[in-house]
């Protein structure tokens, strides 16, 4: 299966490092918004060759697979949908699903029966093609948008290629995804970049930093992911994740009232709660 | 050394197996509020015998470790206060001092001269003696606080076994150290409670969960931690993090006037902020 790759920073470079060591792809073409991303993942043995636009890496492939930042979606989409195979399928990674699905059928015409929106839920806080990994989806669940009229052989096959992969998959509308996704992906990442920034505008935050343990370690690992990224997701989704913002905002506030009125059997209650379903969760508890 | 451990679980039980594991206690006598966790610690081989009170267990101690969750320190002070030996030196790992050094100075008369406040930064989301470590506290910081009339003497002696337990020991005032671990430590954990309970008490939490990928699970990991031990925390430094909280909720409120003006500039600069401090904290930038 020849395959094009665009936007070959972490994701895009484990999607063709899993799809290669898996055999399921005869030849990978990248293309990047940075030509040097591009060129670094040629370079470690990640693609066998780097386009200078989208259209020359969709051109004569049979699977082209988006893993740009959300926000940069629409161009790319508008630059490949002239070169696009007859048979060709289009499927994406991006962490948001109705404003992808929303350029996409803008973009592709009659095509767009042929795009499958997907979303690896997984990640690393490493950047770029070096943090690549084949096994980056082993165990992971992917969600699988049906626009309606999305074929179903094309979903079938990107199903497929995802559970050749290691993932689960499971089928959502875009809009549920993005409001699940908004609480417990893009919420968490607002909030542990919210924290660092709010540490690091203070005038010691050199010496608090220094005092971290491993759970601030834990904590904040996400704010280490890519700034560009999480810009477009956030906008992207900037109704379900203001949504939760304003749900959080009066759940401190609430928090602030029981620390000040020194309400132990309140704050014990709620760290309970947290607690038996956090490690209800490491238990796998959980899994559907 | 004779030694008695007041409080067996995660931490106490992981200050008893690294004593022993590094031959200096020749006897560990446990308490533990709950009688049932200390016998668990006795059965683990983490203590040579249980006592029934505060007092039983410091009697013929050379060193006293108090790790009972911070609210609980008084009492178990004014209980242990009449037994204590004449040298002994009495020490603890709570991870708020100023209310610690308070508690320890009310009970314990000319004898607080020989009690060193400590905080091992250090902890696991497992809880009780089962989760002991010996190697718990190696590379952790901990914070020795210097009362004043501390003796130099007790000083250097519990520095000294910290280090003999792999950390590294930074000298601190009672109230420098409660503001700053407020930033990054109690803070974290409150949001962290904050989050997974809210989520926990919607509809679809489950169904949400089920999709919470990797960043989900490392952003959470505290929000497993002891309930009573946090709430005691969240009380006794509640000045320190009401403040860091009603910071943290303008922060937020800034991004939600972001999100919703969709400024794309802005929201990018935050999250480089935090994303080059965070990654500077993986290089080992931060350390001091």
């Amino acid at each position: 299966m020849r395959t094009a790759i665009l936007g070959t920073g972490l994701i895009g470079g484990s999607v063709a490092a899993a799809l290669r060591g898996r055999h399921l792809a005869s030849r990978i073409v990248g293309y990047d918004l940075d030509p040097e991303v591009c060129a670094r993942a040629v370079a470690l043995g990640l693609l066998d060759a780097a386009a200078a636009t989208p259209a020359q890496a969709a051109f004569e492939a049979d699977l082209i697979v988006l893993a740009v930042p959300v926000g940069s979606m629409p161009d790319v989409l508008a630059d490949l949908a002239p070169a696009l195979g007859s048979s060709a399928i289009v499927t994406d990674v991006g962490s948001t699903k109705a404003d992808v699905l929303a350029a996409a059928r803008g973009a592709l015409g009659t095509a767009f029966a042929r795009f499958v929106g997907a979303h690896p839920i997984a990640g690393s806080e490493r950047a770029g093609p070096e943090g690549a990994d084949p096994d980056l989806f082993e165990g992971c669940t992917v969600v699988i948008t049906d626009a309606g009229e999305t074929h179903a052989d094309a979903l079938v096959r990107i199903e497929r290629l995802w559970q050749s992969c290691g993932a689960r998959v499971v089928r959502m509308d875009a809009a549920e995804h993005d409001r699940m996704l908004a609480t417990v992906s893009h919420l968490p990442h607002v909030l542990a970049y919210a924290l660092v920034a709010q540490i690091a505008a203070q005038p010691d935050a050199q010496r608090k930093l220094s005092l971290a343990g491993p759970g601030f370690r834990d904590f904040t690992r996400i704010a280490a992911s890519s700034p560009r990224m999480w810009r477009d997701v956030a906008l992207a989704n900037r109704d379900a994740i203001g949504a939760e913002l304003r749900g959080f905002v009066a759940t401190l506030q609430r928090i602030e009232r029981a620390l000040a009125a020194g309400d132990a059997p309140w704050l014990q209650q709620l760290f309970e709660r947290a607690s038996d379903t956090r490690r209800r969760m490491n238990r796998g508890e959980n899994e559907q």
